[in-house]
């Protein structure tokens, strides 16, 4: 009885699918200039990213080779599994058919790797020595350690000075990796030196962090900033999963029902489905798309669809997305990569368009989840990834009530080898659920910029 | 060009390989009544062991079919992949290929699960309802709450205390898969509560750990022992990844001019070993086979081959194999699953009838090599692992400074997730090397029973 589908490394996808040509007439809005509220140009990116990475997110081609240097990487441990989870099934008495795609088998744990790859890569190309980026918890700071000592770039991190006294093993692991790992904010940047002044005893903030990197990026020639979700050509470097995805359900003789994923930025989500939504926007294929997200940070669920800016400090274009205020701080929930306050434009017009819906779920509902996945299919996930599981399992109990033997794909994004701190707190019953925080979100949606766009 | 060399689930070995028949004629010297000094018959284990495992530990058939059941379990993470470590022979400038198989993939992070598993299912089988054993750093420990969750069974762990508090990970892992994990001494048991008497504050060992669990299964109907290393059918179980890897390296077209891994008690290495072992014992093929093991517990390298306990406490019978004393207590290195005092009678009679050599290394060189490595094929390796990643780099370089083309292969026995602390360590300057024990060696070794045997 097959377990997993498992394709050869001649299988691997060579071309990245660009969804943007496939969009519904008219639901792509164009970035802001935030001053004049024209459309910004891509010459807006230019001081921190590399041409050939602006040229990918303007582009109108639907499918972007993978450079065979970025194939060679993903080959370390791509393809990924597609699993069917037949114990959970089991578990769960439900005449659905449940898989899912395993994206922890990277070294880095998660699906991150996906894109730090290429972004590494095309900036090496165009003579960037250095990637400066920030991180929280420490996931996407570690899978850009990772790149960038594929290609022999050097790596600075600004680390969230809280994540980094609490959360020491992702530092070791992107220190293990080469990367150069700050607490921010530093003495290093203007931004990080004007909080200091403020507060000495700052424990810093993504927001903070996000502007030393960028600055270290503007201010140095040989340096470049990266981005880990969001925008569009960090969601097309994620579809080499749902591209490989769909060579393995075609395999394992099924088409899904309804593709699930959590969504923070969107990106892991994105990787998979897009090739699916592919034959669901050419109408070739019924299919459903759910997304879900923690409920202190509900950004679909509870966000307003409007213009707003991408960073908390305000200095980045606007973009059309679910926002929740540039800056809305969520609870500090251990689903660290869920914690961004808004959504990626591509995903927010395509829920915008009926094309997708969202799901939120609070913390303690999906450790919940999270253990029973892990005590059926042994392996123990990551706290985001978790809010997929638990809304497949939602989903395979409805289809269990009707009767329906659906067929049920979600995205394991990652695994949980560095958050057993909280399940020790779940398991203890020490793990709480945050109230949804009206207010806050009724405070930062009001500063949402105001414009005549 | 390739880099992983995947098999299909279809392609999983059904066998498992015996290497008894096959050992050199008068090798192998039976275990022995340490109060009679006559041979032990397999009604000595019945305690502790169901009869199917102790038909497995006498065996003289070259191969024992695996269940079913166990094969659908091994299928979560199996086939395991063959990796070519193309980026280290780039960095070794070597002319030598250098091959790993990969165990880390599976959910509890190492090899153990091949074993754990199928002990699970035998004593399942024999209507057994839980399994009382002992974990130090916690690999064993989460291998077997693994296994025991797969198939409904209970398990209680009896965790050594300074790393139930110092490795709470470890702990919770067993913990998600459902596990009871006990600090020991605990006063559950005689040998606990003995302990407690005498130092109410005891940090606990091994020893104690084992005392405690084997008490509690020899007292309790429905309980059985389990044991992760040394006993003949532990190393036979963990013959699937040899075997699969042997088709493995068909498929990549080589065949390796030395097989190498890391020995504690000896499974992973015979795991990969063996099979190939058995061209070597026949005469169908030269191969060579190099085991590694700490300096700090250096049992084959400066150890004595003669009868000695299996246990710190001399309550076992007695095996031939190498031993530095039954009581000997290596210092607290990183490489936590390699300070048995001991090695497995097989890989034992390997050594003395000259088919395999062993090297020893302190852990400072162990934790270059780890980082050389994960640098180069991304991986973050066990610390017990990287001691095969350093034979296998000095093998390397031996066949570069020869200029000889030879096929290298060694088992990644796990990842070094839960060991960050180790390599934050390491990159700060602050791991020692611990000094050869040359005294304390002496003292244990003067313990070891002398019969007349």
């Amino acid at each position: 009885m097959a377990v997993k589908t498992i394709l050869s490394e001649d299988m691997l996808p060579t071309r990245w699918y660009n969804i943007v040509p496939d969009m519904p007439a008219g639901s792509l809005k164009p970035p802001l200039d935030p001053a004049t509220g024209e459309p910004v140009g891509p010459e807006a990116l230019a001081p921190i990213f590399p041409m050939s990475l602006i040229s990918q997110e303007v582009s109108t081609e639907r499918f972007v080779d993978i450079p065979e240097e970025v194939q060679e990487i993903y080959k370390l441990w791509r393809p990924t599994p597609l699993i069917r989870a037949r114990r959970l099934e089991k578990v769960l008495d439900t005449p659905a058919k449940i898989y899912f795609k395993y994206e922890g088998v990277s070294p880095a744990g998660s699906h991150k790797p996906n894109t730090s790859v290429p972004q590494a890569y095309f900036n090496r190309e165009a003579g960037i020595k250095r990637i400066a980026t920030e991180t929280g918890a420490g996931q996407w700071g570690s899978a850009m350690a990772l790149a960038t000592q594929m290609f022999g770039m050097a790596c600075t991190v600004y680390m969230v000075r809280i994540s980094y006294e609490q959360k020491p093993y992702r530092r070791s692991m992107m220190e293990v990796w080469g990367a150069e790992v700050l607490a921010s904010p530093t003495g290093r940047t203007n931004s990080g030196r004007a909080v200091l002044e403020k507060d000495p005893e700052s424990l810093g903030s993504l927001g903070i962090a996000i502007s030393e990197a960028s600055e270290d990026a503007a201010t140095h020639d040989d340096t470049n900033y990266s981005l880990g979700s969001v925008l569009n050509h960090v969601l097309m470097h994620q579809t080499v999963v749902g591209e490989e995805c769909k060579q393995q359900m075609e395999i394992a003789g099924d088409y899904p029902d309804i593709v699930i994923g959590c969504i923070g930025g969107g990106s892991n989500y994105a990787g998979l489905a897009f090739p699916f939504m592919r034959d669901r926007l050419s109408g070739e294929k019924q299919v459903e798309f759910l997304a879900a997200e923690p409920s202190a940070c509900p950004t679909v669920t509870r966000g307003k669809l409007t213009y707003d800016f991408g960073d908390a400090l305000g200095s980045t274009p606007l973009f059309m997305m679910h926002t929740l205020g540039h800056d809305f701080t969520p609870p500090g929930i251990h689903a660290g990569g869920l914690r961004y306050h808004a959504m990626a434009p591509l995903i927010s017009a395509l829920v915008d368009t009926g094309n997708m819906s969202a799901v939120a779920y609070g913390q303690t509902e999906i450790f919940e989840a999270a253990v029973t996945f892990a005590r059926a299919e042994a392996i123990i996930p990551a706290p985001e990834s978790s809010h997929a599981i638990k809304a497949a399992i939602d989903e395979a109990v409805r289809a269990r009530e009707a009767g329906e033997g659906r067929v049920i794909l979600f995205n394991l994004s990652g695994h949980g080898h560095f958050d057993m701190s909280a399940y020790d707190q779940y398991l203890s019953g020490k793990l709480t659920d945050y109230a949804y925080p009206e207010e806050k979100i009724k405070e930062s949606m009001a500063k949402i910029p105001k414009g005549t766009w």
